[in-house]
């Protein structure tokens, strides 16, 4: 599969079909771009009656030619794709690139000439990249068959949804300098070679360092998260994900379902599987550069080098606004750094050379040196106007500079730690910048992009190792009693378990619940009062037609004694028959009133693309009002369930705020895991819903457990 | 005042006080810089002994010019200072730029040298920029004191603390083309000449549209708000402060001194002010270039025309990240464009041309024009890759592109409404762009930076218009009975209010406070009981050496009936002793328990830089985890308090969450203003904090008000 694709990126011989003498048609323009940028390969043109086309020998089909082919870009229209993949099929050409639109995006009958399109292909063998692509370029290869001018070759791969997206990365870079482009594929329809496909190839592509995704919406996310895992151990993955305010939910009748918007969810599972996410477009190359260029860092503390100004306030407030830490210089670095600059310097972090480089800038790179030679500094920041000494000051320092930015290129590298350089001289590309840039270094004309990198590359960093050492924590065989329940609900004919039955579920997988007591009838009271104590307890209706208990009235807290008892389950009977006057009722189940914690909801939602998700969030207004929750995909480890409490904007309420005792988080998270478990096994529950679990120092208790079950039917 | 600084930046004459024939002096250098610019005023360089320097003639002093001269450019030390600044006022130089440094950063030694300066500068009526500064340019006198090369002229000033900060602007407007600048002034110490004298002189120089500030700290806060507020209704002023991570915040000993950090506060206040307040450096060029060349929208809502890509999706995505409306066209509107579209466009907005420009870009002028005709479009965004059709499809599309970038600035101005482009060629500077730039459009290479600058025109338009027609409300007369309990306080020899005095001031602004009777001793209760009716009660502690009640043990909620509440006083008095045994105990406060509602808290504090400022926030975990607070100087508007209202995090909780009633935002609104007029009423009062005030819908009680004077001695 894979072999196909390389094949279609490396390819070694292409047929146009579909080429013209026109310039305006596109298989003209691209039979140009490809001499023009001297594409070595052999090309193809097919035209029913042309003998030559640009100076090409010309053939009729793909069939009349007698050399093997690679790929072919095929610029006909719409109808003649099953008869033209046919023939490649025969031809053993193993990728087709099709640009003609008017499939699924047209309605039903699009729908029926893409299904027929895809028949096509797979009855021949043929991969298809499209339909509706505006082509695939390897600039190491020289094929550029998308037309683009001005593509500066490099190590970044891009993978879109929208052929603009990567042209504005293209001038961009051709702006900036310094930076350049492997491979570009328009993905199109994806009706064939998925995105995950894709991002396999990038992952195995000797030329990329760096893969930036533009993505519209995934046809296979579950698939793209497993290759992306598997991708990011190797290369960093930058992903766009567009659409992010729309306002498309995943349906569902629970707490959780509702709340799974479909940004947040992906963003949370893309970071997950260690993709970095970028939410800003006009961040994505400046973030791809970062991570294509620079060695992964081994921790994630910072240190600055600033030649004054304002800057090194800037970068400050941008890297803890980002939450990336300062180092914390060793006294032998402060020792050494006074050494080479001059008094009024600051020496401890961010250090400011206080003028120490404007007669000499290869102090600059002294400085550099003993900063990254300190084991305290994982990253080092060279923040200000380096760059510009020669110009601003006096253009004999140029030669100093010149070798001052080869000897920083070079230091970075000795230490294996990375260097990143901002300077408002970027901007007009000195020659002391340029050599930075064509050694490696990334340069930034300010300080917030070159932060944005640093932040990035320490996630990158993290993900990589959370996902090397903490395996998924995969379910293995479904507890027996746990099967005989989700078979006395079907049996049962219900969709929705009753509350006890979700609790006594949660409790076959090893997950403490507090004691309960199903009263059928008021005479089981007396029953119950003894089993469960002389204390105050919740009383809560039990029915399979009534889904929200409290808006039935159907729930009474706080009750104790046997009178007060009676009277609840009187009145919550009386409440629940108002209510819905055919309502079923099964009972009433009682349990000791909670002690109080800190309220949260953990639920598993089945996400039509990603499969199924856990969800975490502090409950009340952090949830209802601020939507403040965390995704992760199933299975997960206990680290993916470390980092989603911590991704929570009130999480500092789990430390003990307002007075309280910390939570116990390894209880947490042992929850959490276990629901995980429970959900994997059972794969046919398609909601959970533990809203409220009350939080303790010393424990939780579920409060209130729901779970939903696949739709007969469905 | 202002003439001063008139004469300074538009100096026809500039004395150089240490001027040298060495190359590497500043003073050399900008002589240079300003002969080369084709400065035309008059330069009289002054040094001891040369006669000629640059091939001007050089005078031993200023007083040896028998010319008048604008402005003297110090380069000599600090020492000489108070000497120079002497002959400057004899010879009547309105300003002096001094660049030495070594003043208060220095220590106590430069403190007192600071001061001789500016004793000397204000004896000889010399305004002085600086010191510690890298000078001024006015790039339409074509004087450059900075001796920086590559700025561009423009309709731009700039204010800033650190002069690579303007270097960054200076070099990035190079790089971007079509944005200049009309002066600079590096601010140094401010040790005369403060940041609001400053933006008053861009407010009224004529050759400024827009000003930028980059300010670490501000030391005339309330004159600079002042000014601001002046200066934005007739042109923006965008503020970026820097060290807004600083953990320095008010000495205070309340909730709401405790909250009042200092970014956030600054942040709120500068925007009330009309400032437009940038977070990221590197958004500061752009805004300020789309706040300068375009005029101010009537209304909010945004039209996009895009031509297809994956551009529109992310404009999209951002708008509605920042909050801003897209426009529901007219029928009228979406006919019109059918008619100029072909049958696959998109004609409701966001408007997709679907390839409608490719072969004819002039269509994108039609559909401009269209747009910006519709009374529900305020601004329109061109997006995607337009003035690159040439570039990209066909290079004989040049004219048309050119024609048709002319025509989009034109009907933009003919509508006068703001047009912003976005496109993927602008980094490649194509000739169809740099038409779009040179009249007067901005055009940008992403679609975030767009938005951005959108966001901000809207805010610009809807701060001016508040800050036009809502006069703020000044406090007016104290009211008598609110000046004997202040003086009944004082004359107690306390700083703190007792908290019935606190309501009772409240109730004589006019705020309703509850029923409340202060028992002193126990046999107090019968009649309080009687005079609160038979309902549950509140009782604290009253007692000058307890301020935090609730520690003390010196509240008990839920009180009913004459034994309870002979109880409770028993215990408050006894838990206030055991905490306090030195405590003097005034007697025990009761009311009626509220009525549960919204919890929010209402704040005064008294900044040191700003003066006093109004603090509102979401009681509970709102404002003690999240921090959710917004700030609002002294003397506000009902308009600035609804804004105040709205810009909190969790305002929805305002509107009836959970199930409840919204509460009455018009009693919210008054009960803000009745504290803003006691406040001011009362300056000595440094602290107010009434936490917390429960809203509901018919309403609202001051459940705790406590109030704190300034402190004796201060």
């Amino acid at each position: 599969m894979s072999e196909a694709l390389d094949r279609i990126f490396k390819a070694r011989s292409i047929a146009i079909v579909g080429a013209s003498g026109d310039p305006a048609k596109r298989g003209n323009q691209a039979t140009r771009k490809l001499q023009a940028d001297g594409y070595d390969g052999a090309i193809f043109p097919i035209h029913p009656k042309a003998d030559e086309i640009l100076g090409l020998k010309a053939y009729p089909s793909v069939l009349d030619v007698t050399a093997q082919i690679d790929v072919a870009l095929i610029c006909t229209p719409v109808g003649t794709l099953p008869s033209v993949l046919a023939q490649c099929g025969k031809k053993k050409i193993p990728g087709a690139v099709v640009l003609a639109a008017g499939f699924s995006e047209i309605g039903p009958q699009g729908e029926r000439i893409a299904a027929e399109t895809l028949e096509a292909a797979r009855a021949h063998n043929v991969r298809l990249v499209g339909p509706n692509t505006n082509g695939v370029f390897n600039l190491h290869n020289r094929m550029n068959m998308v037309g683009v001018q001005d593509a500066v070759p490099g190590n970044i791969g891009i993978c879109s949804q929208s052929g603009n997206m990567m042209l504005g990365l293209v001038t961009e870079a051709k702006r900036r300098g310094g930076v350049g482009f492997s491979s570009y594929v328009g993905v199109g329809n994806q009706l064939d070679v998925s995105l995950a496909e894709y991002l396999r190839y990038f992952g195995q592509d000797d030329d990329t360092r760096s893969a930036v995704f533009y993505v519209e919406g995934f046809r296979d996310g579950r698939a793209f998260l497993d290759t992306c895992r598997d991708v990011t151990q190797t290369k960093p993955v930058i992903v766009y994900k567009s659409g992010r305010t729309e306002a498309g939910q995943v349906a569902a009748s629970s707490h959780t379902g509702s709340l799974a918007s479909s940004f947040t969810l992906s963003r949370d599972l893309l970071r997950q599987a260690g993709a970095t996410v970028v939410e800003q477009s006009d961040k994505l190359l400046s973030v791809a550069e970062g991570l294509s260029k620079l060695p992964v860092p081994k921790g994630g503390k910072v240190a600055i080098l600033a030649d004054g100004g304002g800057h090194a306030t800037v970068t400050v407030d941008a890297l803890v606004d980002a939450g990336v830490e300062l180092a914390r210089l060793s006294e032998q670095t402060v020792r050494r750094l006074r050494d080479v600059l001059p008094a009024a310097a600051s020496c401890v972090n961010p250090v400011d050379v206080a003028g120490g480089t404007d007669d000499d800038p290869s102090v600059a790179a002294l400085c550099a040196d003993i900063l990254l030679g300190d084991d305290s500094v994982d990253l080092l920041m060279l923040i200000g106007m380096y760059g510009g000494f020669a110009a601003r000051f006096n253009p004999a320092l140029l030669q100093n500079e010149m070798a001052t930015s080869r000897r920083l290129a070079d230091i970075a590298a000795r230490h294996g730690k990375p260097l990143l350089v901002q300077s408002v001289y970027a901007a007009l590309r000195t020659e002391p910048i340029e050599v930075l840039k064509d050694l490696g270094v990334p340069v930034f004309v300010w300080p917030e992009p070159a932060v944005r990198c640093v932040s990035e590359l320490i996630f990158y960093a993290r993900a990589r190792d959370r996902n090397a050492s903490f395996p998924l924590l995969e379910p293995g065989e479904p507890e027996r009693e746990g099967s005989d329940i989700l078979a006395a609900v079907l049996a049962d004919g219900r969709d929705a378990f009753y509350e006890h039955e979700a609790r006594d579920l949660l409790s076959a997988y090893g997950i403490g619940t507090p004691p309960q007591f199903l009263a059928r009838s008021r005479s089981d009271l007396h029953e119950a009062a003894r089993e469960l104590g002389d204390r105050p307890l919740a009383m809560k209706i039990v029915s399979r037609d009534i889904l929200h208990k409290s808006d039935a009235g159907g729930v009474r807290l706080n009750v104790h004694g046997e009178q007060a008892l009676s009277d609840a389950y009187g009145s919550i009977v009386a409440s629940a028959k108002a209510y819905d006057g055919d309502a079923d009722v099964h009972g009433v189940l009682l349990s000791p009133m909670a002690q109080p914690g800190v309220e949260v909801i953990i639920g598993v939602v089945h996400d039509p693309m990603f499969g199924p998700v856990m969800m975490f969030g502090l409950g009340g207004i952090f949830v209802e009002i601020l939507k403040d929750v965390a995704f992760r995909s199933l299975p997960m480890s206990r680290a993916d369930a470390g980092e989603m409490i911590d991704d929570i904007q009130g999480s500092t309420m789990l430390d003990g705020a307002r007075g309280q005792l910390p939570v116990d988080r390894t209880a947490l998270i042992d929850l959490i895991i276990r629901v995980s478990r429970l959900a994997l096994c059972h794969p046919d529950i398609v909601e959970i819903d533990l809203n409220p679990v009350i939080l303790r120092h010393d424990g939780y208790d579920v409060v209130d457990a729901r779970m939903i079950l696949k739709a007969k039917g469905h």
